[in-house]
């Protein structure tokens, strides 16, 4: 998915808030602003958003020298996900589709996401969502899937929301791969979120080699890009990893709440949907 | 007022909603946000925010080749307050004091901006305004310095608020210099927009020279300087105006009310207050 124009204020937004985060001097700030400027007047039309994230946060680091402003925020997000773990197990484990719940939990999980939303409320969103239904619901195409796989790869998003995919990974009952960033960047896991939140004792964890917030095919190393490539099921969380490969011809999963109106508009759905949605082959 | 941080996604934001009533090829308003960007990564701190919207606006002439794209909703802005105006005239007529209700009613027409909110009701929004009380309420220093003032300087703000504007020089019966802005600027009210208003029939209308949206000293004629400098009473309409002259040291009363979270936290108030304030000398 491409940058859409209403990205463009957003990128200040989360350049901002993130900078807000380290400096507390106005003119600091500034300078990063006008640093973000320079680099977007040359950024062409149809760049995808995290390329661009990517750089907002290379250019914060560059001004700051803090590389992993959000290191604090996403050891305590996955903290407070596997205080949440043994309860969440339990729904599952007592629930009439225990791979639907575990599944709908892991887009639930989704909501954990420093760099569009201001303020979440894990316990009661995650409620909300196991309650409610998906408004673009491909479980069942999923669950076929799922049986003949043997490939599986899991593109994991952001630190805490790990916690949720590990109880879906685990409900799989597959070997599977779980793909975590190369390197810091806003709240996203990298691999030792990922190890944090007990992905390790269930899963396969390797790196796509991308810095970016979301999986950058242009981005990643080749060994990673062989095996996307020649998996047979893969399973892709939250917002980054749509923008990057909503248009590339893969079998993917998209798995995801919907938290910008953009996003939303690109998907067709309602801003805050749910969605478990197959990547359709005819628009690749 | 400087521009604050949190302008800067605003800017924006602006700039993408003027372009879109103009073009609808996002690769060609693409082109207007960067060159805005490239525009923006040169500002130094502490640049007024109409200074800024100068130079979004006169980029979007230079893309798009439309100087005012405000043009007919000025126009629909202005005969639709006209409508009113009989109406206004009698509730200022039948009120306990018409002066005050008369500035109140001046304060409600600065809702009427297209820069800022996405949508307004008109007649909704001045009756609450006549109903509630005003946040910061300078009132009786006002009346007190019309009594003795002499030369009044009025600084109008948007083309249809300017029907409200004549509502209250009418009732301040004195001679009043009303002030326009030099060229079209978002749905800043021009020469042509006041006289739509009616306003020739109640005081003398120049330009400030400026072309921003707002008053900005340094754009101002020479000679509309002289005038400012010599008034013993300043009425200045809505936000251009404000963020231009905050930091003046000039016998300035503020008829606004505050539409945006940066404005609003300048002042030192919640945003959509209502406004009558006198300019404090010391904070000159």
């Amino acid at each position: 998915m491409r940058a859409y124009l209403d990205c463009y204020p957003c990128f200040f937004t989360q350049a901002l808030k993130t900078s807000r985060m380290i400096l507390t001097d106005e003119r600091e700030i500034w300078k990063i602003l006008s640093a973000l400027s320079s680099y977007l007047s040359g950024v062409a039309f149809g760049v995808t958003p995290p390329e661009i994230g990517r750089e907002i946060y290379r250019i914060i680091a560059e001004y700051t020298g803090v590389e992993d402003p959000y290191y604090e925020l996403k050891n305590k997000c996955t903290k407070q996900a596997l205080t949440l773990y043994p309860e969440f197990k339990k729904i599952v484990a007592n629930s009439d589709d225990s791979l639907l719940t575990a599944a709908k939990l892991a887009i639930a999980g989704n909501i954990i996401d420093f760099g569009i939303a201001e303020k979440f409320d894990l316990e009661k969103d995650v409620r909300e969502i196991l309650a409610g239904g998906l408004t673009i619901d491909d479980y069942q195409e999923f669950r076929l899937a799922l049986e003949s796989a043997e490939k599986i790869i899991y593109l994991g998003d952001n630190a805490g929301e790990t916690v949720f995919d590990r109880i879906l990974i685990e409900e799989m009952r597959k070997p599977v791969t779980y793909v975590v960033r190369e390197k810091p960047i806003i709240n996203d896991a990298v691999y030792e979120d990922a190890v944090a939140a007990g992905i390790d004792k269930t899963a396969e964890i390797i790196s796509s080699g991308c810095d970016g917030p979301g999986t950058i095919l242009g981005m990643c190393d080749p060994e990673f890009l062989d095996i996307l490539r020649t998996a047979d099921l893969i399973i892709s969380k939250g917002q980054g990893n749509y923008e990057g490969l909503s248009d590339e011809n893969l079998p993917v999963f998209f798995l995801l709440k919907a938290k910008c109106h953009v996003i939303a508009r690109d998907i067709g759905v309602e801003e805050g949907s749910i969605i478990l949605k197959r990547k359709s082959k005819s628009s690749a």
